[in-house]
């Protein structure tokens, strides 16, 4: 599936913004980078020598009219500070033509805020990956009231032309989908610790080895529409539907106070038992391949479809 | 491993009472199942005729006295009733000695509401399996404070010794953790399709290609230990702790009334696309096992430790 696209330029080099650069690559995709400050380009070069992506490896601006040279397609991937980004979208305005879309990797930021002091609003879209963005295959694609349908089906065809699943939100909303839910299900989660219930690697066992697996291969409705045998989510909801607003009812509201936080610190410092950050992510990012090579191995899938 | 226990009774032979029985037996336990309704023995003989156990098939009982005898270890998994389970608890005391634990499967009730009227009520403890149980390793083991800690150990080390991943909570808690999460998770789930975010699929992709892939690796604190770079949860928690609670605030507080049980149902079906409950489990068992599989081999793990 081709995308029409071929010249994609990335506006940020850090981990998001790297590692979606290196993505594009991948998929055949010729990238530049703009990255303003000198340190972070040093790392970003160090860190793209160990993708060994040849003659492939994207150029590396420092300055954003040469970076947005010749783009079809720019990732914004800036920090999550709105004045920086607004400013930035101003100044990319000068360097690209006004049918180039520029999608957003912003995480906790309305694209509609995003938009003011914007001369073409309606080509920025948020396209946001979750992390590590190389192996998660969502992106959640939203805009504002302002954004274009074109932009929304140019970024949405982009990701899914490179093997990408992006799903379509039908407004935006803060933290898209993903992080919503994941939001809601850590409240409980950090509730659970400060109230005495459980530990924080009981509360990261009963995840990882319980409905984490099944949210591996099912979202929440589906997994409920199983629930209840031949009668489906109709049976399900008139049945368990009550019970469920109960436990709705009971979850916890709590603060991350100083004693919280600490505890929450405590807790997964036990956990790791000893393991740093850098193997914890290792193992992580192990743990996530094996799983996107079994499943793709199920469905017959590629890993990573070309954009060809 | 070795928990000492050989001979299993377990009460009650609907979807959890048949899994559980068929783990246990696959695990070399000897096996005897009470299932006092006519039609539900036809069934479960149905059932586990598809299993291939040989001459290690389960005796399935309609009396009460014959399934319990020789019984080392008792799991009750009788419909979701109080006063049903309480009624039962009371008969099976007649029959057993009063140091054979008695684990019950509730998913919903606490263990303390169960214990009232026992003779023995120190024996009772929760142990919860998750759905489909013979496929997912979490065991929840949690007591009142009535509970004998030799109850829950010996609960705990006879999960454990057959393969399961049992956590231990400290304290009781309706809906224990994982229900607890997955209600925190299914709320926000109902509000984004109620509220018009996105649709039923689209959450259900947006968890299965996203966060769903990480929590089958690593529960939601250890994620975001990993989610700061190297300075770990605490760096987390101070930068993006606020973040959080923001998010928080903004979670919806749906209710499950007509409309949105039509608008769930009607999606689900969408997704479902033709596919029919039996076709989704199947599926569903299929992602499972592949993402058992994977994490097994990656962890030079046996898929199920038999309890020599």
């Amino acid at each position: 599936m081709s995308s029409g696209i071929e010249r994609i330029a990335v506006v940020g080099g850090g981990l998001i913004g790297s590692s979606m650069a290196r993505l594009f690559v991948e998929n055949g995709l010729k990238v530049t980078i703009y990255e303003p400050d000198k340190a972070a380009r040093g790392r970003l070069d160090q860190t793209m020598r160990g993708w060994a992506l040849g003659s492939r490896v994207p150029a590396i601006h420092a300055e954003l009219e040469a970076a947005l040279c010749g783009a079809q397609f720019v990732l914004e991937a800036a920090p999550e500070r709105l004045p920086l980004k607004q400013a930035l979208l101003k100044e990319m305005e000068i360097f690209l033509a006004k049918d180039v879309v520029i999608a957003t990797a912003t995480s906790s930021l309305l694209v509609s805020d995003m938009q003011v002091g914007m001369v073409h609003p309606n080509r920025l879209v948020a396209a946001h990956p979750f992390n590590p963005p190389h192996l998660i295959p969502l992106i959640e694609v939203a805009g504002s009231e302002s954004t274009s349908e074109e932009a929304l089906a140019t970024t949405y065809g982009l990701f899914k032309a490179i093997g990408r699943r992006p799903v379509r939100l039908k407004r935006e909303a803060i933290g898209h989908i993903a992080n919503r839910l994941t939001s809601a299900l850590y409240q409980e989660a950090v509730h659970i610790v400060s109230s005495g219930i459980a530990s924080v690697a009981d509360v990261d066992d009963a995840v990882r080895y319980g409905p984490g697996i099944r949210w591996a291969v099912m979202g929440p409705h589906m997994l409920y529409h199983l629930g209840a045998g031949e009668g489906g989510y109709a049976k399900y909801l008139k049945h368990l539907g009550p019970t469920q607003e109960a436990r709705w009812a009971s979850l916890g509201k709590p603060r991350l106070d100083d004693s919280t936080r600490q505890m929450l610190i405590d807790g997964v410092n036990q956990e790791a038992a000893g393991r740093d950050i850098e193997q914890l992510c290792a193992d992580r990012d192990q743990g996530l391949l094996a799983i996107l090579q079994a499943l793709a191995a199920l469905n017959n899938e590629p890993l990573n479809e070309g954009i060809q």
